[in-house]
């Protein structure tokens, strides 16, 4: 079973920290995971330049351990002035359930402005000499590929699909996470649209093993060492997890969002892209269940992200999830509070254990 | 890695040929899946006792192995007349399209006349000895339970979350088939809707293992002894494969639909309602293009099931795929045509490399 992640990735274990975007990578978090033998990711999507910098500052002083960065590769958006004033309309009894004035210029972001943006993320990631960047929502432009391989910096890319998979090892990136239908948060497609691109890991990772020569990441629904070795029982190289390190004492999730998800269910879990315009995973509640029938209709991310945001915001500060995105994989039940150490040493406890059942298979139906 | 069910169902190997209905599960499929140290199974959920009875005779003379019979429990339904107007009208043009007249007296199913069916299913099942028999679509009555279970005959459920697999454990049932999100064919949920029910494999078998003390078997996308050995580190006992039997040799699929298989891709297989009023997995085609925007008002199953068959059939005399049920899983690029032996042989061949993979962990990040 080769495993040159470990090596590339320079880490003792084969697990990755999902880079989970809006304030839950901490400083705390990122280093805990890559002190523990892992690899903390800054979820950086939403981040200014400055603001990267800063944190990368503070990891470093954390951790001697290798850590990585994720960043959104901007898309083209469109939008009318109409199916804003559409959203508006829909969002109005819940601005005024939550007492939220409605923005008097309304934050409506530009492509070019996200696309600004982007490249000084890229600038920063270069100036701190990040070691890995990953990407979502696509694959960046040629140069951009180009001048992080120059510096050295290892780049993953994130597919649903076979076909994004060999487009992301076409494109000449390092490795590629493949996100199964499991994976909490928003979906990663970026050739079809996201109904066709909901494939199970069970499926979707042997499937990408075969197409591809550069290592696969199962990513989705993986909480513990049995997902760790069935990953790797399919082919993958190694695991990224996400609500598993959301609900760490050392993450920055909202209290409200981790309990969430510490007491739901695997059925309560849905997908809506009322939150943000762009189809994401998570538990089911008043918002999603008020949005539900309008979704299709409203604006694309970003857009449907800035009309949401202060609602989410006012949501949490009211101490209410109502309204809060909460984003979850579909295996909250295995989620539990615990420090980063814990959860790490006990995903390894639990691989060695299961290594052991594999092995006495041997003299059973193995002969 | 506890295998109780390889005892208890009399097998050599713990994998299951998935009852697929509609003539696929041939005697000589079924047999051959026994001969090659598997559980071979009927597919019987729209036949009638005497096609089973002849069936099960046939199969006798050509195995001595283990085999079993798959039935579905009668859900009632609900239909207007309205509704198979809006459905007629929508079927039309495909109906002109193969020149197919409406049937005179549409053979419209009655929910007694289904129950009554299923009643005499139940009867030769017992009649023949059967000696394992499995359920989609929800759990048999108390007193149909204990019947079943006063033969010895060992009984398994079908679920696609934690609380299915809990009620059918609690119901008496001796083994479940989690059905994960990535499985072809139709999908077997009785509790929570379709969307709520759709979990992958990676995060549904780990969560109904923690949860029920029956065997589980895992099913849905699974292939091959990647597939395999990757259930077993989640927990479960065993695999029940479909489409990987479907393109079979000797399975009795149309050729039209092994060559649909043997030539698709994952993103192209969607969930569809369209063919029988019942969520199911299938590749995208004419047909399920066709009736997308509509699929939600049709009627339930086994309605639109009785108006859509001599579109199915007459399309595939006709040699057109173009508006048969394309049944199938999320990996048909794994699907190959082979004998049932060279598959099960390869999938015991290939769990052998990977237990010899995974023992090579140990030195590794394995200490």
């Amino acid at each position: 079973m080769k495993n040159k992640i470990t090596d590339l990735l320079k880490i003792k274990y084969p697990i990755i920290q999902a880079p989970m975007a809006g304030g839950i990578t901490t400083s705390q978090l990122v280093s805990e995971v890559s002190n523990s033998g892992g690899l903390g990711m800054i979820g950086a999507g939403y981040m200014t330049s400055e603001q990267i910098k800063k944190q990368c500052r503070e990891i470093k002083q954390l951790t001697t351990g290798n850590f990585g960065i994720n960043l959104f590769v901007p898309n083209e958006f469109n939008f009318t002035d109409e199916s804003i004033t559409f959203a508006n309309e829909k969002l109005e009894p819940i601005r005024k359930e939550l007492n939220v004035q409605e923005p008097d210029t309304l934050d409506i972001p530009q492509f070019k402005q996200v696309v600004n943006s982007f490249n000084e993320q890229i600038k920063v990631v270069i100036e701190e000499k990040i070691p890995i960047c990953s990407f979502t929502f696509g694959i960046p432009s040629e140069e951009i590929i180009h001048e992080l391989k120059r510096k050295n910096i290892m780049l993953i890319g994130t597919a649903t699909t076979v076909s994004e998979a060999v487009e992301i090892e076409n494109k000449g990136m390092d490795m590629v996470v493949v996100q199964g239908s499991e994976a909490g948060g928003h979906r990663g497609n970026f050739i079809k649209d996201t109904q066709e691109s909901l494939v199970g890991l069970m499926s979707l990772v042997p499937q990408v093993v075969d197409s591809v020569r550069i290592p696969v990441i199962a990513a989705g629904g993986i909480m513990d060492g049995r997902g760790l070795m069935a990953s790797l029982c399919l082919g993958a190289q190694g695991v990224q997890m996400g609500t598993a390190f959301l609900t760490c004492a050392e993450s920055g999730a909202n209290r409200l969002h981790k309990d969430a998800i510490l007491n739901t269910e695997e059925d309560n879990i849905i997908l809506t892209r009322a939150f943000s315009g762009k189809w994401a995973r998570g538990i089911k509640n008043k918002f999603t269940s008020d949005m539900k029938e309008c979704e299709a209709l409203l604006p694309d991310f970003p857009i449907q992200n800035s009309l949401t945001k202060r609602i989410r915001k006012e949501s949490s500060l009211q101490g209410r999830d109502d309204f809060m995105s909460l984003w979850s994989g579909q295996s909250p039940r295995l989620a539990k509070e615990q420090s980063v150490s814990t959860l790490i040493n006990s995903i390894i406890k639990e691989a060695k254990s299961i290594q052991e059942g594999v092995q006495s298979l041997r003299g059973g139906w193995i002969e």
